[in-house]
């Protein structure tokens, strides 16, 4: 069977989108492994199925009924769900925006398993309401015998900030850091963060069960959050965070949302073999 | 820029397939590298440019003229060329076999930098006549106290062959592993062997300039060719190879050629902004 497909990616972080307006497919673990395989398959860290939400039958599609008109199915590269992805749910936002009849002008509501999600487009860049931050008590991170503090702030999903003076040894730091078993039994990703300049840090993130990434739109949003919280900084204010992968320019609003703006491109697109 | 091109791979050896048949395109150092990117690009191993002899330029090709009619193009990930990629081979082998006007009851010569390789198609699999191999001094390899006796194969690259009893640990002992920088003074491919039955081997190599990969196709031949001679084996005797990505079937011929016999697999097609 042949499909559709798009390959994309927002600051490296990278996709097969599997258009289907309809929701006539069903891909099953193995086909969502083989999309992903990188060297048998076509490669990326997920894959993102885009489906009408009145098509879909995810409960999250179903309930998003009459407020968005497309649902983000993401899958990681095992197959298994994801709730959502800040650098995929973008590079959807351009695939609709390029080939849907949307409106890029007005802010468009995208359906996710993490509830509604808005996209607004600037020029090259798109900016998505990541919802409120949760800050929580202070943790650590160690790495052999080096021991950092860190900031537990969860966006949805758990994460460990560690700001450090020099990122040059983060690839191995970020190998096996261990983290406290009992506040993150599920556990977390780690972010090690390097500050630039004002309002400006660049990071590196290890992201639970894959290692190390190019990119990572929520470790981005944690890194942010801790990084204004230590300066005390006003609400509204915009911060630069550079990652492997490139920049994304976030801001916490005066109403506690956060608003991160970066990339989406979209390479390639034609016919997969399944 | 839009261009079409083709993924495939063979034994997981994957290549960008760029058909260019009338020989427009240059593609520069930048753009191979983009279109091998596993995140930011398509990603592969390397990129084959399709393209008739009589409207390619390359020495090789002109060379070619009146024997084949296709010129492979082949570029390491880098953007640098590359002579020939037997893995590569099958796969435009594959590509001309459904796209081109080809017969494939016949042997079907393609041009490459390291000569005219002559493709015959067998249901699923494409064997590929790989030349004649030549055996030179003993040599050893080494990982730290450890040193194995090793074979030194020529199939145009070299190659160090090493039997070993057991391939559990050969990641790490392909890392980084010694040989004798007299004898090959621009580096080897390094090959593992285990034996697994009669004609029957298991290998893991690590391909000079990239680490260890999932399949090297003149790495198969050289362990064939090594197995062979130890074995005492009769010319014509086919051996099976079993390599991470795949199994290459492989005979030496009474006329001292190496015929390399495997699958070739398109995943996808369409267009890729370059």
């Amino acid at each position: 069977m042949d499909i559709p497909f798009v390959k994309g990616h927002g600051t490296e972080n990278d996709f097969v989108l599997v258009p289907d307006a309809n929701g006539r497919l069903d891909l099953s673990a193995e086909q969502i492994a083989f999309l992903c395989n990188r060297r048998a398959g076509i490669g990326g860290d997920g894959v993102i199925r885009v489906v009408r939400t009145d098509a879909a039958d995810d409960p999250a599609a179903v309930a998003a009924r009459g407020e968005a008109t497309w649902f983000m199915d993401y899958r990681n590269s095992d197959g298994s769900l994801s709730e959502m992805c800040g650098n995929g749910v973008r590079v959807l936002g351009l695939y609709l925006a390029t080939h849907a009849d949307v409106d890029i002008r007005k802010p468009l509501p995208v359906a996710t398993r993490a509830g509604i999600k808005t996209l607004s487009f600037n020029r090259d860049l798109i900016t998505v309401d990541m919802g409120s931050p949760t800050v929580k008590e202070a943790t650590w991170v160690r790495v052999g015998e080096r021991r950092w503090d860190a900031r537990n702030v969860d966006m949805g999903n758990p994460h460990a900030v560690t700001f450090v003076e020099s990122l040059d040894d983060a690839g191995s730091l970020l190998e096996s850091p261990d983290f406290d078993a009992v506040i993150y039994p599920d556990g977390v990703n780690v972010e090690f963060v390097r500050r630039v300049g004002e309002r400006h840090v660049e990071m590196r993130v290890r992201e639970r069960g894959s290692g190390e990434t190019r990119s990572c739109g929520t470790g981005a949003c944690a890194v942010m959050v801790a990084t204004a919280l230590a300066d005390e900084a006003l609400r509204g204010t915009t911060y630069l965070v550079d990652l492997p992968g490139g920049r994304l320019e976030i801001v916490w609003t005066e109403d506690d949302r956060i608003l991160m703006t970066g990339p989406a491109v979209l390479v390639a697109e034609g016919l997969v073999s399944l």
